[in-house]
């Protein structure tokens, strides 16, 4: 896929819409996303939801695995809950640590407006012929 | 906690009543939830956000860590994609592993009606006291 | 490949041997293996090495994915580490969880004399045509 | 823990010894290690073992772990195997990706004397008062 297609199929994700996250940049295996807090992200302890951090680790991550050229579908997600958090805006910046003729695997940091670090994700992609 | 002040607490969850997940059943170290595919669910590819599934698993699983007696925060959540879905109710059920004195282990299978799985996750839970 | 050539081949395994572990069961996506702890497996606080404990999990866990009749190569492993444990023998069990076209999962739980869970393994294999 | 005192432990350790792993250098919340590859690390594919990798980041990461002043035992390890390796010598590099007061977390990369990458690792420490 070009660069262009992978932005269009992305931004028809309607999960994302719905929960207000949004794609602000995709490089060479590289993407960046942001959600900005509302009610609807919180949990009964009136912090940010783990699906909801899930989520915007998960999609920037699949922005930056259908940057290279094939497309790419996930494998698994493992995401470690750092540090909880109730209100900004929290930013997700996907990186490529390999890129295999099928398996490629991605880090992403989702963090808050002061640069701290609130969750950190893994997860492999598979490449489609 | 009671396991009423417990389905009190979750039931407090905003971001899964925005997305239609719903908790069915508490047991001891157990729990059930269900999540019936909307349009809001869906990816670009027309099938259910990576997303919507970890949340369902992770909300029944803190329903599962919270049943305890003690209040259970999440560590972790890991999950593996096995089958694409796009319509239709999906179930999670959440299985203790292990319970530790401060940690505790859960095994949650995301089912679809035809008792078909969707995902496998699995998530550490930290108990305070 | 057929049981037979699984053995052999799984047999063929010196980092396995030098470490103390066998096979002892294959078998349809299942597989049992055991490590009788001797000093060579203790890490300076004198208990099992986190690293023996993912060996003997990981090793049973091929075992059950080349059941198949189909090479399977691991593509990732993930351990909890429940309770230590400093002498005996360690059983571990692999079943299979899913069986797809190109990727296979897998639980394994390690289990000590006394039947109880010293750590759980969980692993994604790719099987190749 | 004193930094020396977490060498002493960590030299203790048999089953690394036993597998021709060494550290070669602490820092705060770092560490390296080198395992040079012999016939007592491949399995039956004549490749090197995923316990022997896992073994190998898995030590390293403690290394890094127990450098801040607080005993830390794993919590967990996940570990993805992206390149298969027969001979050389093998660095991993543990970096602290947080530290909170009870939980930290690590990354770890394995690579080999070209500086390809083999495996990257994951863990979580518990960190004692």
């Amino acid at each position: 896929m070009e660069k262009q297609e992978v932005f269009e199929l992305l931004k028809k994700d309607q999960f994302v819409r719905h929960n207000g996250i949004e794609l602000t940049e995709i490089g060479e295996g590289e993407a960046l996303g942001e959600m900005t807090i509302t009610p609807d992200h919180l949990n009964g302890l009136g912090t940010v939801q783990g699906g909801a951090l899930f989520t915007l680790a998960d999609y920037v991550c699949a922005a930056a695995a259908n940057s290279r050229g094939k497309s790419a579908v996930s494998l698994d997600g493992h995401i470690d809950f750092i540090k909880s958090v109730s209100k900004g805006t929290l930013t997700a910046h996907a990186k490529e640590i390999s890129l295999g003729r099928t398996i490629a695997t991605y880090n992403v940091t989702v963090t808050n407006e002061d640069n701290q670090l609130i969750a950190v994700f893994h997860a492999k992609f598979f490449r489609k012929d």
